[in-house]
């Protein structure tokens, strides 16, 4: 079997993240990393085909290097839809195919050992409506694919994930090449011709985890998800100061340091030669490499990138990519006092989340005592001054500062008190 | 014997702190608790008759249950002085009585196992001038009753505490009756034709600790006072860190939890289902049930009504009220830099504190980075924005905020420093 | 031989500290005090003329009495220059004289146990340009001075200290008599007259430690030669929790407290009856007696004046004065997010410094929340609002505050939540 793998898909909605989705390093390893090597491990033998995008094609062949894999990498050049991806491969497509996408977490068990008949899709039963495609179903088979159908329009509570079967990957070639589409949906339309051309597509129900990454707030998600999976495993080459705490499952990788009156509960991620600053505090996180928390920072739940580094800053629900620099005293709010949902942006779209931080592309820097308030969003080195309360979004290479006019200046006949005076208050 | 509890008084003065003044909890407890159980202990049999308002009615009748008491309960609609409260339970007064105040706080000893003589009134001597009622003496007798004479104009060092016995509580309510004043001094004037009429009126010299609650920060004087009784309770339904220090008079209530790196100064009260983060600091005082200390948070001598919740603040000589929340680095400042008292309201009352922090009613919000400045109120339900500095009162159910146009945004060439450059700086 | 020791020099580069440079406390002792010690156990027997200024005087007496030196002490009334300070002295001159400056950090070794020759100059090699004066050589000899020669215009790379041998220092008098110059330069001028006269002035080459003071941040430079000496030794008289970390190189002196949970990492100098709050981090610095930092206060390669309190501040590579204080949440950044050497003032002066905090005059206060940048200078009793960012430098006894005009207030509809809401949320 070969198993075709989408991993050039553009990701606008991830601003201010500009890392390909399926890049994103959690654990130390790219997203794409963990997806194949799960595959790989479930399906021993499988050839992969990766269609990449130019951006990410250097970054997938790391990755297949270094698990090894049998693959052949095909560009996409322009990001433009599912079918789109697939005929870019369709010259290594042979016999039985297994279609996946790049960065979709989910768990082994929804690639099967033993696929049956001629096609076989897999779907997921929700909750509540879910912006993708929806399956019509008929007992075991699947009669139909409607693309964001709306809320309340649902053809059934099954949604779509993206793990397709086919015993004949050319047959599926024939009908993409044949279908016409005005929208982005060329794929579902082959489908739905093939339902009518009378092939049987089976429903495979699939009932583990399913994460998708569409926004950059998803990648908490996935962070809470790689953590739940740690086992508690501290490096030899790691230096922990007799009075750290560590708690939990909590992995540390070579190089770190913790210092005295640290704090770490799991589960949580430590990369390499991180340095865990006096009196801090880290939760529920994944710190890449090279990150530094100075004295008595307070991390939590949050998913921070390579080399970045705290000082008595407070970091909650926040997704900062990497290289990321925080002042003393400066402050990632993550919740409304109003106890609603997040928004985000001027469109306010909606986290679904209670809490979120700052999302912030790669070199932002914040300056002391500044903060910014839940949800909001900052293009990559970009500047937020000491003191500053950011509540609105800021682009790439911007620099909020505080006007100068907003403060005055007058004489001052200081009462100086006496040391006495002032040692005798602050004593208690 | 009857004891008149007057428990309906208005607290115009104690704005921004809405609950009753007597039944504001200290210890988890309330005032009145606190001062009935005391009279209870040391006057074992006696009836109590509570005037209450409509609004204190509950309250006070819960109270009186959990202490089984022997009482009756009055309802006073109006808050319009003591001869009138006194007179909304003329019909259940007989015999002797003793008229107290629900909220003041005395010792035990200031109610007298055998009251002698028709009528005796309590003194206590003063060292500067009070706004109460002044006591005429000559030798034990009282001569006359002097309310707020006005600096230099006192009759004697001597004011009137509420501590008042009749043998005939009829006799009273007939001059109270036939008593008339334009001001709100009806109870003096009867007291002075009771005088004028020939009976002898007994003066009882009280020395022991007397704190009068009118202001809003008397209930720092109130928490002291509750806190210097206490000794170390830790109740076994508690889960206190081996990593966390407990130190002199604490009190822990059940369902608390302490974590690593706090450190706990007593005297202190921790009320039930507390939570006390890591590395906070708390000392000399009161946290009323639910409250939350996130992570390294200090308070220190304040008085801390329930469910409310903190993270990395400073919290000095603060009254609120309770339901507070505060966002991470905001700071309730608590000192001038001028060696003054500190000043409260725009009339600039001298609280005679050297340390007064925020005066908060309940539900009040004050965001992350905020600061608020020595003897600030701020009404209930209102919100101070992040990064705002409070210097002045604010209203119930407001919102203060910087304006947006206190910023300048500008393009900013990042000089983006390679990661070495910047860890290298920051190790040390 | 006699010391000629030059106390009365102007530091008009020096601001905003006020204190005379010779004066300024290290590890408790005056600059003068540890540089004369020097001297005289290097050359015991000497005879110290000390020329003071009107303002140095009763500094610089305490000092020689208090090291027991045979001295004399002469008022030099205006700071006029080299030749005008030795000649103040001319009437206590006679035989072999020594002439040194009293501030600069220098090795015992440059003062040697046997000067040969007429005049012996000492010079050191420098890497890069130093605005001082250079030394013409040939071979061993001096053939002139050339004050400030402008960089590219070095004659050498020998910088001339002071530490100038005469072997005849009634001879010098008369040089310096006779010599005439527009510019701070007679001393030079008469050295050149020397040598046209073919006196020989040696030159003694010097290869060890050489701090001069010109600016307020090379208090940094000798705050860290002083604390590279230390070696551990604490007080008896000092009390330190035993859940303190003491790390190093540490002095703490009597009187010291040190509360849980703080950390001292040395080399450090406490002085006496300082007090470290807890979870305090102080890490190679030096504090003057009286200091107090308040709870989580984190104080690193800074030099900290007498009398001066914190309370949960950032102070980074900072210079105060004395009798500074800083409300909780205020933080002193010390670092450019540009990766650029620190600029002080309007003249952009070159700090060559990656890291500078605060420089501050005596008595400032910095209120709660407040930021400086890095490298600010602040004249004595000057106060920075709370809140405020303070970008540039401030005089003495000025004051900034944010305007009222900053802020806006609104209605609140406060969404108040549950307290079960709140916990919820809040619970980890």
């Amino acid at each position: 079997m070969k198993i075709i793998v989408l991993a050039g898909g553009e990701g606008k909605r991830m601003w201010p993240i500009n890392t390909d989705k399926c890049l994103i390093p959690f654990l130390g390893k790219s997203l794409l990393y963990h997806n194949l090597k799960k595959i790989n491990a479930r399906l021993p033998g499988v050839e992969f085909i990766i269609v990449a995008s130019p951006q990410t094609k250097d970054g997938v062949e790391k990755v297949a290097e270094e698990l090894k894999l049998d693959y052949k990498i095909v560009i996409q050049n322009e990001p433009s839809g599912m079918a789109d991806a697939i005929l870019s491969a369709k010259h290594l497509i042979a016999g039985e195919i297994l279609i996946v996408n790049a960065e979709d977490i989910l768990d082994a068990s929804v690639f099967q050992n033993n696929y049956e008949g001629d096609v076989m899709l897999t779907g997921i039963k929700v909750d509540k409506y879910f912006p993708g495609g929806y399956i019509k179903v008929e007992g075991e088979s699947v009669k139909g694919i409607v693309e964001k159908p709306g809320e309340g329009n649902e053809p059934s509570d099954m949604v779509k994930l993206v793990a397709d079967y086919f015993k004949d990957g050319q047959k599926l070639i024939g009908y993409l090449e044949k279908a016409k589409s005005e929208r982005d949906d060329i794929y579902e339309v082959a489908l739905s011709q093939m339902i009518s051309d009378g092939i049987n597509i089976r429903l495979a129900r699939y009932e583990g985890v399913w994460i998708p990454l569409k926004y950059p707030w998803h990648i908490l998600d996935i962070t809470a998800y790689f953590l739940s999976k740690l086992e508690q495993q501290i490096s030899p080459a790691a230096k922990l100061s007799e009075k750290a705490i560590i708690e939990g499952n909590v992995v540390i990788e070579e190089g770190v340091k913790v210092f005295e009156g640290a704090c770490i509960k799991g589960p949580c991620h430590i990369g390499k030669n991180c340095i865990v600053g006096n009196n801090s505090m880290i939760r529920e996180s994944n710190l890449e490499e090279g990150c530094v928390t100075g004295f008595s920072s307070d991390i939590t739940r949050s998913y921070i990138g390579a080399n970045s580094w705290f000082h008595t800053n407070y970091i909650g629900d926040s997704v900062l990519e990497g290289d990321f620099g925080a002042g003393s005293g400066a402050v990632l709010a993550n919740l409304r006092l109003d106890n609603q949902t997040i928004k985000v942006g001027e469109e306010k779209l909606d986290s679904e989340r209670e809490k979120l931080g700052l999302i912030a592309g790669q070199g932002v820097r914040v300056g002391v005592n500044a903060s910014t308030m839940p949800g909001v969003r900052v293009g990559g080195n970009s500047l937020i001054g000491p003191g500053v309360v950011l509540r609105k979004d800021l682009k790439e290479k911007r620099k909020i500062t505080i006007k100068e006019e907003s403060y005055q200046e007058q004489d001052y006949e200081s009462a100086a008190t006496t040391y006495d005076q002032f040692r005798d208050k602050l004593k208690h």
